[in-house]
Formats: C-alpha cells, structure tokens, sequence
C-alpha cells in the first residue's frame, strides 16, 4: 500500500481545528478493511463537539498504540502559497498541502506501514487520532486517553507521529518534552508624586528587582536529557500616561520551559521567593500547559532507535527540544516517544512532504512496528 | 492697607488657569493708586492668549522684582469643599477659597506691604505676575522675561511669594530648585517564540537590565543645600498579549528630579550609558522641564533671613526640596528665592489661609521690602 493517496485524501479534508471535514472517515474507510474496529468518540459542548477516532486490532499484548491528530492549523495568507492548501497537488516529487508533514503524512505512512505488514502480528495495534491538537486541546487526546482508561485500552507504549525529524528522515526521535507555565505576576506599591518618591513605594521598581532576580542567572544548565530550561518575560505593562506620577501597580507576565530538573511546584516556589523578598503585596497566577517528562532510555526507546538505523539509515538523536505535543498527556499513563517526518515546512505556506520521504517513513514505520509488537 | 480685603476680591475672579476672569485687573486696580505703571502682556495663539502684568514704580537700582501668579488650579471634585472655593469666605478665622494660599494670598500680602511702606524708598519696585503658572508655562513668565529684558526691565534681585512655609510663616525659605528630566525609552529586540528564546533577543529582559542599573544605586547622596537627586521608573510597557511569544519592543518612562551635581546633560549620558551597555539598538527621547538652580546664600538671602527673623520671629530653613516653580526660569536673569506662607491647603480641598497670618505676611513682606530696597 502506497501511503501517498491516503494522505492526499487527507489533505483534501480542510480539517483546520476544530473541524473534522471528513478527515477520520478517510482514516476509518482505509482502517476497516485492515482489521481495525473504530470507535468515533465525540467530545465538548454541544454542537461544537470535536471528532475523535480509537481504532484497535486485536486484543493481545505488546499493544502498540499510534497517536496524531488530523486537525492542521490555518493555511494563512493565500496569497504566500503558490499551491492549493487543501488540493494535495504533487509537484517536483512534493505533495504538496496543509498538514503535508503536521501530520496528515505520519498517519498515512503508519497506515501503508501496517498494510504492508502480516496481519498475523504478536500482540496488538492501535491508533489515538484527534481533531483538537493543534487548538485548545481540551476535547482531544485527553479525554480519550481516559475513555481508553475506562474501557480497558490502555496501551503498553506509544509512538507519536509528530514531525520530528530536523534535517533527514529519522535524525530526531523526542523522548520527552519540557514543560510549560505561563505567570502572571500583579506587584502593588503606594501611589505618589514622582518629586516626593519617598512618600510613595514605587511598585516598578520593586517588579524590576524580582525580575532582575529571576533573570541574571539561567535556571539551570540542562540535564542529562534536556537543553537549560528557559524564562522569558514576555510582557511588562504599567500603563501610567502620567510624567509625575508614581504608579500603585505593576503587572509583568513569564513563560518558562522547563525540564525535568523542576516541576510546576518547585517553580511557582521559585517565583514566589523572588516575589516574596521584596516584602510588598503581590498577586501571582499560574497556568501549567504541561509537566516536563522523560521517556528514559531502555527497550522502547532502543527499539525505536534500532528501526531508525536499520530502515532510514541514520542514528537518530534523542531529544527533548522543542514545543509541547500531545505526548504530554499520554506519559500519565505509558511510556510515549516521538518520531514522525521532517517538519521543516511544518505550519508555513507551501507545506509540502516529499513522496519518497513519504514513502520511507512508512518503510522506517513497519520496521517500528515489526519490533514494538515482538514482544 | 489690610490684605484681606484685596485676597477676597482675588479669589472671587475664578481664574483657573489659563482664565484670567478679572484677576489682573483687580491687581492693576490696586496697584496704580500706588504709584505703579502697569503693562499687560498677552502672549500665545490667537484667542487662547494668556492674560500677564508687569508693574514698575520708580527707575532706581536696587530693583526689587516680586513675582507669582493669578491663576489657580480647578477647585477638583466640590463635594469635598465645605465652602464655595470662589466666594471667599471668612469663617472662624480663615480665608476659604481657591488661591488663598497658591498663590493670591501672597500678592495680597506684597501689594499691602509696599501700601504700609513709605512711596520715596530708595531703589525700585516691580511686580511680575503670570496667568500661566499652574498650567504648561509657556506663554507666562518664560515670555514676560523675555520682554523685560528687552525693555531694560529685568531687576536686581526676585522674591518669589510661592507659599513656601511648612508649619509656621518664614519657617522656610526657597533657595533653589531640583530640576526634573523626563526620558522615554524604547529598547528593541528580535521577537521569537518564547519556547526558542535562543531565536530571539528578548528586550524586556534588556530593559530589566537596564533598569536594574539605572535603579539598584541612588544618583548621588545629596549636596550642601540639596537633598539626594532622585529617578523613578513611571512605567514599562510592552503590551504583549501572547504567552508564547517574546516581543519585538518594550518601552519605560523614567522622571529624574535632579540637584546640582547633575544637569539634563549629565544624566542624558548616564542614561546612554546604562542603555549602551546593552548594545542594542534604541530610542531615547527627553524633556527637561527645569535644569537645577541654586541662589548660593549670600547679601541677598541673608536679607530674607534677617526680615523672616525680624518680622515672623523664626529662623527660616534653607531649602531646595519640592516640585518645580517659575524660579527656574527668573534664575537665569537674576538672583531668585521664594518665601511665602504655609502651604498646607494647597491644592486641596478647603483650601485657606489664616487672616493673622496672612496680616503677618504682609508685614513680613514689607520687612523684605525695606531690606532689599536698602541698597
């Protein structure tokens, strides 16, 4: 089986989150025949429910689960594209199209993979694919991980087809991610006139002083696994029009990505100590988009490396860069590494996977499979 | 000549600034049975002049030049007033009103000094009064100084009648002026996606650094007769509505108020320092409002100490302290101080002034006038 007509069906499907467009019936109408029982499990305030699909063939155990989500982000500016977004013209060996390699592709190749293979395999398969990825990412995979609790599905490990691989197929497998927490930091002070600074408390100054201490040095210097974790301050905003005045409030918001060397908790009590040593009342508001986590080295991730070098070629490196992905919600509950196409037009205008590198992440797929069902 | 009666006609004339609603007149009224020949000089754009009056008598040197202002700040929100702030009502003891102490009372209290002083004293008189005092200062005394010079008017010496007493009349004298700098920065970056930081070039932890140098150490200890200078950091503003998104730009304002170890110069190129060290790219835009001055004590003060000791029975404090006045500009033709009366309502609510002090300012006053006519 060719994976290339699966993903121009696909691609066909202008499925931008969080419509579905008749993504997951291509999916089921290529699944069914192969063995797969699907379930479409919708999820979300009524009549505006996300599409969701769990297909499962076989019952028994390794049970390898695939994860992807078929919902692509905007096209954008029409006018940046020289092809149709939604036409999956191939052109110069390319297909070309919104969700191309983000990542229509990953699941088509995986399908073509499971195709070419026996249907005898040890143990059993699964896909987890959603149509809220790429937006809020709330009526998705992590409600059907817990339908999958519920019902018994759990799989023994899973692999992500995102679009990992940075500069040839298979150089870049993620074992995990870092995490997210966003702040939001209100500082109060005492009002005044800007002559008699010593009859007010300018809250500004106090607010550079805490960020100036959260600032000067690097949280850290990376892990074993990780890159340093990171704190942006990404806005400071006070708003006073007035030359002579002395503000009673400053307000500054941060975004830190941060490895397995902290946690939400430890970082919130990292904020709260900078804050706490200026002595000055404060409000602080946090918002965790996600725990880092690491999916550490040992026979999942061997097999994975181990199909890499024997299918694509190349060994790949095992990183734990980059944004978050939906296997952040699948670590709560079995082991979960990345490894999917070359991303480099991921998002962009003129999204586009080439047919052969296509054609080579599903060899580089079957051979993921082969091993993981083994057992 | 009783003040009193001169302050009431004042403040009834409801000259918020840039009104004039009859206050000069009230003046030129009082002072031409004196011997004064009165100029009214209208500057600004058509139909928004601002009403000023400058008033001699006699030719001879020492010139005694007595300069304030008619016009008065809003009365603000009514409801906090007990009284009308134009009526100028005495109750138990006081005169209510808008003015009473900012600054009608001191004319008042200078124009019945010369009235209880005899015509033949040597030297001579003249009185700088603006409508533009409390508002942008720009077509008041700046203009009239001006014109003064250029008619051969500009005098020997200047008493300012700002209230410039705290708790007791002549308890303080006004000797010099912080000046103040206004600075607005805006400091650029490279915007990024916060989860790449390594992409970007964050400016908001630039501007942090930038503000933790300008702050993290006062500008100076403070000089003979002036207080330490002082910067405040009035606001920071980036205005950044995305988490995930490091910004291009971010902007602070800063107020300098300033003693004489610096001058809007010098503490320009502290600020390009602080901002260089960065090298990043930026815009710094300034405005000074008033560089600092300092009348060194000497005859001339000595004569205001001498008639406050004398006539108010209190040694006066020198000072520098407070916001800016219209000495800043008088400095720069001659010798410039302010005395005037407790200035405890000013711009408040009820604002008032005591009838016996407003009687001892005058008396006062005329002590000064004795003293600074002397020769």
């Amino acid at each position: 089986m060719d994976p290339v007509p699966l993903l121009q069906a696909l691609i066909r499907c202008p499925s931008v989150t969080p419509a579905d467009a008749g993504a997951l019936s291509v999916l089921e109408a290529a699944l069914q025949p192969l063995g797969f029982a699907c379930t479409r499990l919708r999820f979300g305030p009524e009549g505006e429910e996300v599409e969701n699909l769990f297909a499962r063939r076989g019952t028994g155990s390794p049970h390898l689960c695939f994860a992807g989500h078929t919902d692509v982000v905007p096209p954008g500016d029409l006018a940046s594209w020289t092809a149709d977004p939604f036409a999956a013209e191939i052109r110069d060996g390319l297909v070309m199209g919104r969700g191309a390699t983000d990542m229509k592709g990953g699941i088509a190749a995986w399908i073509a993979a499971i195709a070419s293979l026996p249907r005898d395999l040890p143990g059993s398969l699964s896909l987890l694919i959603t149509g809220d990825e790429e937006g809020p990412s709330v009526d998705g995979t992590v409600k059907v991980l817990s339908w999958m609790a519920e019902n018994g599905q759990i799989p023994d490990v899973c692999v992500v087809g995102e679009p990992t691989s940075r500069a040839v197929l298979g150089d870049t497998i993620k074992i995990g991610r870092r995490g997210s927490l966003n702040a939001a930091i209100t500082l109060h002070g005492v009002q005044g006139h800007a002559a008699y600074p010593q009859r007010a408390d300018n809250p500004v100054h106090r607010l550079v002083r805490v960020l100036h201490r959260l600032t000067a040095q690097p949280l850290d210097s990376g892990s074993e696994w990780f890159e340093p974790s990171t704190l942006q301050v990404t806005s400071v905003d006070v708003g006073n029009p007035a030359t002579n005045v002395i503000p009673g409030t400053a307000r500054a918001k941060l975004n830190i990505r941060f490895n397995d060397l902290h946690s939400s908790t430890s970082l919130i009590a990292l904020l709260r100590a900078a804050l706490d040593a200026e002595e000055a009342r404060y409000e602080l508001d946090t918002v965790c988009s996600g725990e880092s986590f690491l999916t550490s080295p040992g026979p999942f991730v061997d097999a994975l490396v181990a199909a890499t070098r024997a299918e694509a070629g190349v060994t790949p490196k095992l990183d734990t860069g980059g944004g978050t992905s939906d296997a952040r919600f699948i670590t709560r509950y079995c082991p979960v590494a990345e490894l999917g196409a070359v991303g480099a037009t991921m998002h962009k205008a003129d999204e586009s996977t080439p047919v052969e590198e296509l054609r080579a992440l599903a060899r580089l797929y079957a051979g993921v499979i082969r091993r993981l069902t083994a057992g």
